[in-house]
């Protein structure tokens, strides 16, 4: 048990968190920073382009330089899980997967999203067996081999085009007709002569053995169901991280993101959030928003605990 | 006459301006980005310590990443100031101040605001040698020195409460007998034994050499009207940059901000607008703030332009 109590416990080390505890240290806010991987998902991305400043950078570069500016202005990071939350009248306690518990007088929750399943038989058996939601940390896996990407917008796209730097062939099978998300992207993917696109199709069914061998499809592709491939990447949206909003008794819209104000207030005192898992910037997740979600927060959080 | 008709006709060259510009090239979208000082305010500061991933940097060299960024990636930029638009069916016509016209099927907004000056001799002179317009910004500068904030209402009281938590003492000059604004800041000022109130007194002159030595008061205050400061945080308010809301009849508040939706739409068809200058992002006026609105309100004139 730590006795120290943080003037802001951040819980999630994406570019939400880590924002949120730049303008808190500028604040003079004492805080600390959960989260088992440091970036969040922007550090499995390949290549990251679109945050000014950096034309091109791959995810795990631009999450040291965010966990770095975090660090030296003061954060203190815990790089580790928070399994629950409960608050004991002003303060908030604060417990970790590794059962410490820490103490703060107000949360900024920003544990983003995670990659949605296609919700099929055998998906989780294949997973690490030819299955992956992660073409960053998995394409090497596939070097001259046949893949599969099933989604159509920028996680499907810049997927198949960083898979088909190794791979023989790459399928892109989307349950809609048009490619959608940056088009540069999408021309780079019909440009390329190793990626095939499989339009208004839905993978059903794995098969294999000890390895993904053969996917099933809905509808026929040259004449076939079954599509021979060794890799399959599930690029088809995300969803909010962990039960924590639910725990802590959050609104969130029907789908689990945390309906949040202006000021990135939740309807708990004491609880912000910000980044992917809530419902503002439009609902546009990118870096920018989160970053931008972040230091909202903590500015909302400075002007609570100094009144 | 430029014969062109860009995609999107991006006026202001700061943070917005530049992440709307990147996102709009990601989406294939033909931009020019209009702005005489390429960077805009940001530019013009010392250092920027809190836009994530870079933990120092001026904000000249801040501003030519972005330009650089925007421009590899398919920015026309054009460093002029926008003086009228006129919309000609679903056209837009861009007057500049060195009479061309250019053509977009849409704009984005995004002049900024400017800082309201004093308007006392050398004030210029003095800028990031003592002279500063964002203590959030410039605060730690300041560390274990003695400032003082022109100013009376939440810019004026929040720069004297933050000032406070790292200079020795800070003065707040004021023109009027009571502070207005919040008065839960009003009452953490009162209370605050590092700030001291100098009621129905103005700044009217400075003085050092390379850097800030004095200010001149123009009444006595304990029996002098030269006061010593290290630094002076001149937070008598910003405004919207320029004429141009007025002019394409955009819907603002009271003082000029222009009211935006979550998208960055305005109430005009066709016309969106971003950063400092808008409603949006709980007003909190940042260089991630903007960055993230640049970017939505790209995304939505993408949305709009594809359908």
């Amino acid at each position: 048990m730590d006795e120290k109590i943080y003037d802001v416990a951040i819980v999630g080390s994406g570019p939400a968190g880590y924002s949120a505890s730049v303008y808190a240290s500028r604040y003079n806010l004492s805080n600390v920073v959960f989260g088992k991987l440091p970036g969040g998902t922007i550090s499995e991305a390949h290549k990251v382009c679109n945050y000014l400043g950096f034309e091109e950078i791959t995810g795990f570069e631009l999450s040291q330089k965010f966990f770095n500016h975090a660090k030296s202005f003061g954060a203190e990071m815990q790089i580790k899980s928070v399994v629950d939350i409960k608050r004991e009248g002003d303060i908030f306690k604060i417990h970790t997967e590794s059962k410490n518990i820490f103490e703060s007088r107000s949360i900024i929750l920003a544990t983003g999203t995670k990659r949605k399943k296609l919700a099929i038989p055998d998906e989780d058996k294949y997973i690490g067996k030819g299955v992956s939601y992660c073409a960053t940390c998995d394409s090497n896996f596939f070097k001259e081999k046949i893949v599969a990407v099933v989604g159509g917008s920028n996680a499907a796209t810049t997927a198949a085009l960083l898979l088909s730097e190794v791979a023989t062939s790459v399928y892109i099978i989307y349950r809609k007709e048009v490619l959608r998300g940056d088009q540069k992207w999408v021309e780079a993917v019909l440009k390329n002569k190793k990626i095939k696109v499989i339009y208004n199709t839905l993978v059903t069914g794995l098969s294999g053995n000890d390895k993904l061998k053969e996917i099933t499809l809905n509808t026929e592709f040259n004449g076939e169901k079954l599509l021979k491939v060794d890799g399959l990447f599930i690029e088809i949206g995300s969803e909010p991280n962990g039960d924590l909003p639910l725990r802590l008794d959050l609104e969130t819209d029907e789908v689990g993101y945390i309906r949040t104000e202006e000021d990135q207030s939740t309807n708990i005192e004491g609880i912000w959030a910000a980044g992917d898992m809530t419902t503002n910037s439009n609902r546009f997740q990118q870096v920018v928003t989160a970053t931008s979600e972040g230091a909202i927060a903590a500015n909302s959080v400075y002007e609570y605990l100094k009144t």
